[in-house]
Formats: structure tokens, sequence, C-alpha cells
């Protein structure tokens, strides 16, 4: 039930050393979660954000081989917990069979005092169908 | 025997939602070890990348509160473990004496073919002196 | 005979204005760029670059509206001259019919000690194709 | 009367040809252009950003020399024209005695439906001290 985000490594992402700079994965890592919101959760992020917005409150990311400018990855986004304000995933990224990275993080809804909101209904059932 | 590291939020960091943007805090991360590396270990990073480079092998971040737009920030990068050819640090983020982040990492010195390669004597010498 | 590329604003292109922070129109541009050499001049970046880059030499735009999160922008390319070792194009960007900014642009084709060198005979001859 | 900023290259700004990634320029401006408002014009786009922007209208820049990591870069900002609602600069960064490229740009003050707001009568007359 994972969700797919293919992101070609453009040459914006790399680095002096040929590879890609870190933060840039970092980058790809929000657009992958912002497709899923829109995606699976029908929470497109330009609407949620009119009004509270789903900051990143842990990530974790172990790098375990270099990704090359033309290198086309897949990251496959999976959700390991549904909270009641947030929810957990484990991403991983691979080129063909070669994974790159594995991340697991936590995001969590906010109203628009920045406090923990629950999910709304329909969000919920839908995180809940990924696990 | 901290390495400081002061950041003030401009406005290139921020987000809609008024806050930093994570990747954003990784380049932050990032820059923080640059300034590291030349003042404290003598390897400044335009002379260490044209034989090697010192990829980051995993990160972790606790985001604990948000940082917005001309927050004076400060980071502390302190050295928790030595390797043959990586070490690990603990940065701590503070506004005022607000934390903003946690983050522990570990990275690895390279060599031009991207294999693992002992760190040279002066900079084990300094990175030892930080623990 | 404009090569088009759309690109959706995302989160990590707005500011806390709420509108896109421009250096990210720049990467959007360059990202156009590196799809346009790829689908038409069949030169690819990441082959181009073991070799030689493109660095541009002088680049203009007018900002003529805001983009916001979600819109949908159409990216159009034209190039304009063909030179022995650099071309000019046109860039216009929409969202629906409504322009959000004009870019012209000269990026020339250099070898590895960066000097200028001609186009190869099939990426020149695609090139004039596209006047 | 020029306003000097002073600009590193780091690692983040390089790309895979050892050089800096021109969109990466543009954010050095815009740096730039921040620590110029708070400086100069008792501006701070911190305080100035809760009622308003001051977006980019127009901007060129021609690009005479490549830049690479370590580099120390000295960008000089001299505003060129003070209009009710908006003012014109020129900025030229050196590396040493090299000129590294020249951008002329314009930007506009607006409130917060987006529409241009004269300049209040403080940054006004720092502005007309500039030229």
């Amino acid at each position: 039930m994972a969700f797919e985000f293919p992101q070609k490594v453009l040459f914006k992402h790399c680095d002096p050393a040929g590879i890609v700079f870190y933060p840039r994965y970092f980058e790809m890592m929000n657009d992958c979660l912002e497709a899923f919101f829109e995606a699976q959760l029908d929470m497109p992020w330009h609407l949620l954000h009119r009004a509270g917005a789903v900051p990143t409150a842990q990530i974790e990311t172990r790098f375990t081989a270099p990704s090359r400018h033309g290198d086309r990855l897949l990251l496959r986004l999976q959700v390991t917990r549904v909270g009641r304000s947030s929810f957990s995933y484990e991403m991983v990224a691979t080129c063909d069979d070669e994974q790159r990275f594995v991340t697991t993080g936590t995001l969590v809804n906010v109203n628009e005092t920045g406090r923990p909101a629950p999910w709304p209904e329909g969000p919920r059932t839908r995180l809940e169908a990924q696990l």
C-alpha cells in the first residue's frame, strides 16, 4: 500500500562532489509528502495551509548509497502509525534495485495557532486505510 | 567545548506558514559543519573536496519549537564520537533560551572513489580534543 | 515551436508572503532548460556535464504577476538566436491565461576548461530547427 | 555610498561543475537586499512582512566570471533610482578585483493586498540619501 513518487535527480540537486546534496533530499521527501496529502488524503497543501500546517516533529534518515545526476529515484511512502493529530511514516528511496536512503518521520496537524489539531474524519479514515 | 555558529533566520528560510522550512534547517546545519571543519579541524571544505568528501551517513532531528523570520539562532555543535574515518555529533539550536531543534548525525571521510578514508593525523587529534 | 514545461507551485517554492520566492523561479527556469536539452537537443545534462557545462551568461526577468501555492504554471521556452557556442531564448510562464513572468537569457556551451565550445552538429541542427 | 555585503561561497552554493549555481546567486542578492533594508532603511524584513512585501518586479544579471567554492565575494549595492513606491539598484559582485556578476533590479513596496504603497517618509529619506 506504499505511495510511490518518482523523482529524477536533476542538476539543481547535486553538489560539487557530483552527488545529491542532502538538504535537497529533504526537499524531495517534502515534495513526496505534499503529493501524498493531495492524492491519498484529499488534503492539498495549498488549501490545508489556509488554516493550519503539518510541521515535521521528528525525522531520521540513513543515506545508504549516493545518488548521481540523472538517476531515476523512486520514493515509496508507507504510513506506519496514525495518531489523533499526527502520523508516522517510512520512506524508502531506490534507484533500480539499489536503496539510496531510508527515512522515518512524524508530522503533526496543527491549527492556525500552532496547536495540535485532530485529523478531520475523512483524512483519518484514509490514513488508517494506508496502514 | 561546543562549537558555536550564529544564524539569523532570513526571509529565504521561511515558508508560507511563516516558519523555517525544515530542508532549510538542514542547510544551516551543513553551513555549521562547514564552518566547524575550517575553524576547528583546519580542513576547509573547498580544499577537502579536491580529493574527497565528507558525506552524511545518518542524521536525526527533533524539531522542538518553530523558528520565525528574524529569530537569532545559535547552533552549538558537540563532537560525541570519533571513529577511524567518521565522527558523530550533536547539534542543538536555540533562540535566547528556547530550544528549536536537536540533531544527531554521523559523517564519513571518503576518498575520491567514495571509500571511507582514515582522518589525517592533524584533524584526528583536533577531533579527539573536541570530545 | 515553443517547448512546454508544466510546473505546479509547491510548498517549497513559496515565501512568508505566500507567493513564489523569486530565486525558486530561477530553479524552475533551470529545470525547464534541463528538460529542453534532453528532450529537444538530445544533450541530457548528466552526460553533457562530464566534459563541459552550459553556464548562463545573461538573464533578465520581469515578474508580471505573483504565483501562489497550488498554481499550475506552464513555462514556454522559445529559442530566439543560435550562435556558434551559445543560444538565446525567451521563456514565458503563465497560469491559465495570466502571464506570471517573462525571461530572456543566453547560455554558452563551454568545455572542461570553461572556454566556449561550438555546438556539436546534431544539437546545432536541432537548435536551428527551433527558431 | 554603496552598501557592502560579504558572502563566502559555500558548499551549498556550488553545482557539479564546481561553480556557483546561478539560482543561488539570486539568494545571495536577496540576502544582500534584506541586510540593506535593515541596516540602511530601518525596515527589517521580518517587521515589514507583517503588513506588506517588497517583491522584485524586474531583475537582470550578467555573469561575467564563474565563482568557486571558497571564494570570498563582496556584493556592492547602489541605489540608482527612487520612485514613489519602488526603487532601482545596481549590485556588483567581485572577488578580489575580479568582477563576477552585475545585476540591475527594481523592487516595489506593496501593501497587504499586493498594491503598490508609497515608501514611508523615513525610508524614503534614507533611500534618497543613498543616491
